[in-house]
């Protein structure tokens, strides 16, 4: 298992016009991060946002896969699901973190660039995930990505994924495959 | 414009006992395949399926937001959907590249190992992609995976994805991502 954990953040995120929003958790990315948490030895998968009623769904939600009937028909996916935590806030996600590991880094991802910000390289990053060093929280931003404010807040910030052109609008599912595989995959071979 | 096309398989594919089926096209792998090809400039995204009514489906999600309300809306979406190509076979992706550009090699995915069969490293790969060659199709199946008959009858065979474990199952949104930045991505910088 490594020291790497990641949060999908529902809120604080930013809409299209750049306000501050809380969206909808879906079924779909709770399964294809966990899918890939799992895969990547990512140590705990949390699933953020401030709405009572959002938490409980997702609850019942891995209710299912973990102990209901989704366990008997699809095992691997309640492996899956088992890394999966759902929280109120990114500070209870640091907090549970902090409480056993120790206070985690956190590192942003976004798609796009912060003027006067460094990002840090994905080698360095992956670098860090093989040291012994604190354990690191990798943030992912529904909507149309994680505030200024959360990114000021971070520890470190990784680089925009580049395809080949300009063109940058992927889904946070592919968003995070790509920074797994950089960070985590045993390398393109 | 890269060489590159792909091809996302709803039949003939894997059932999880292993019997050959075909499988319901979802409208997020039409949006999120679309918009990772977009990203990484794959020439052509084709959505395979022998049903008709799927494919008349999927051409009322692309006319929506090709030309419709969704245009409007996120110009960018139709860009990425720009590229999206409805088919009912495999053979009809061929067909249509190969009048174009010429006969493309094909190039299998797939979670498990095939016996007797030599997968190609993934950097071998990249450098056919940037070298002058002939247009490449990179077939991913939905469902369990594609066939064993689609898999000996492809040019050739990527590894699967290793990810930190012996887990290995990912989602094909997650799977076709992470294969995308290793054929074509600029790099892990």
């Amino acid at each position: 298992m490594s020291r790497v954990y990641c949060a999908l953040v529902h809120h604080p995120v930013r809409a299209r016009d750049g306000s501050t929003v809380t969206t909808a958790v879906t079924n779909l990315d709770v399964h294809d991060l966990a899918r890939l948490a799992r895969t990547f030895e990512v140590a705990g998968y949390f699933v953020v946002t401030p709405i009572a009623a959002q938490r409980e769904l997702v609850e019942r939600i891995l209710g299912h896969w973990r102990d209901g009937g989704g366990k008997s028909r699809i095992p691997e996916r309640a492996e899956a699901l088992s890394r999966v935590v759902v929280v109120g806030s990114l500070e209870d996600a640091r907090a549970r973190i902090a409480a056993e590991e120790g206070t985690p880094r956190t590192v942003a991802t976004a798609a796009r660039t912060t003027e006067g910000r460094e990002p840090t390289p994905y080698g360095e990053v992956a670098r860090m995930v093989a040291a012994d060093g604190p354990p690191l929280l990798l943030l992912f931003g529904t909507g149309h990505g994680l505030t200024d404010e959360v990114l000021a807040g971070a520890d470190l910030l990784l680089p925009p994924i580049a395809g080949r052109g300009d063109y940058n609008h992927l889904s946070v599912r592919a968003a995070a495959a790509i920074t797994f595989d950089r960070l985590l995959g045993a390398g393109a071979a």
